[in-house]
């Protein structure tokens, strides 16, 4: 890999964009619909910004595609392009980019936004590509970005993409409502901080299910009722306090049957 | 408070007691129903020995009762002493003690372990007391031990024990959500550790809003019933994620109607 076109100009081509130069990849283009947004990260990792798909070079060993998912196919579908085609999609199927003689998928797990460093070394990276030949190329090239590249196929990948709607969406929107709580009872978010950082620390230097604490697994029930009548002003948190009792308790019924 | 007798000897009185001494606390006596326990905690933090409460000094300046809920108030009214008396409890209202002259609250917020360090330094206190003077010699004491103290009547730590338990607790059920997802699709658990901690990272750098990411705030239906479609499986963790993504529209939708 020398040469990369960037297509796309959001916080994934941007972060990933900058990788690529550090490893000593030449990038040559830089496409977006937004030919601003092209110039603007054209000017930090080179190459010649615009807007036209006629114009892209078609001799690059690689083309990333970093636009959001429901593009990807319609842009996939303009190239026509020896290189190797990347996507960058967490969920998107690497079929969507069949068009092309060889492609694949560059999947960085991480929430990315423009001004991060360019340094991806602890990233997981999840690939895949249309033939052993281009995967090998692939492995080779995203080891010299991130020490934890895996290939993974499409299934995988996207059982991944709702693993971490989990583990990041939903736990920040849990910590969401903590505040929420607390600001309305006249306590400052700072109080939950220490645990919230312990709790991330816990969950990966140890087996989640076996830090797990609370009345549920202590089948504390009367604490359990008495914190649903706190939340009785909330119907909505009620729900979701009763509803993820319930699995906590289904999950611990079940590891322990397992054992 | 230059005496304390500690009631109880599990991780919390463990702890707190380690962090009295090092304040230059004597420890006059360690009650706990079971003898032994009693005594290995004694020989770590001093005192005398018991399972008798009869037995108890009547003449110091601080009673910890750190024992599960449920048994604070059998506890409490079994003493007759003088000295302040404080349960440990984020759940448990300060009147449980009420049977005493002098009593008050002082709940750490963090998950404790007897083998973590004493250092209570960074631990959020929520002191409570039943007499304004009271008050004050806890907040004394309260902060030679924590730098982080404050004073929360029984509703406001009612409140923040609820919150803790959607930050701790429902959290960590949705990290192990995610990791059982991954190892059946014979992934590890390894790729999501990275935007675990920066998840917790962000919660407590940003307002958890601002940073909150994913399909439902990008509006992306597509990707929303793809995700329930991988799902399917599992039908409650479908209950879940759809639950979770109806919560986080509508904080969105209010936190944008009140901006």
């Amino acid at each position: 890999m020398k040469t990369a076109v960037i297509i796309g100009s959001g916080n994934v081509a941007t972060c990933f964009a900058k990788a690529f130069v550090n490893t000593g990849i030449s990038i040559t283009a830089v496409y977006s619909r937004n030919l601003n947004h092209a110039q603007q990260l054209a000017v930090e990792v080179g190459g010649d910004a615009m807007n036209n798909f006629n114009k892209l070079p078609t001799n690059a060993d690689l083309y990333l595609i970093a636009v959001s998912d429901n593009a990807i196919e319609n842009v996939s579908n303009q190239l026509k392009v020896n290189g190797l085609v990347l996507h960058t999609s967490g969920f998107t199927a690497m079929d969507t980019l069949k068009n092309n003689q060889r492609y694949g998928v560059f999947y960085g797990l991480q929430t990315f936004n423009k001004n991060s460093t360019a340094d991806l070394n602890n990233v997981p990276f999840l690939i895949e590509a249309s033939n052993l030949e281009d995967e090998k190329i692939l492995w080779h090239f995203a080891s010299s970005i991130s020490k934890k590249v895996q290939v993974a196929n499409t299934d995988q990948r996207q059982a991944l993409h709702v693993a971490a709607v989990f583990a990041n969406n939903f736990s920040n929107h849990l910590f969401a409502i903590a505040k929420q709580l607390l600001e309305q009872h006249q306590l400052s978010f700072d109080l939950l901080k220490p645990i919230i950082l312990q709790t991330a620390h816990n969950a990966v230097t140890h087996n989640p299910i076996d830090v797990q604490t609370g009345p549920v697994v202590r089948n504390d029930t009367a604490t359990i009722s008495a914190h649903l009548d706190v939340l009785q002003q909330y119907p909505e948190y009620r729900q979701i306090y009763e509803l993820l009792s319930k699995s906590i308790r289904e999950f611990h019924v079940n590891s322990t049957k397992n054992k």
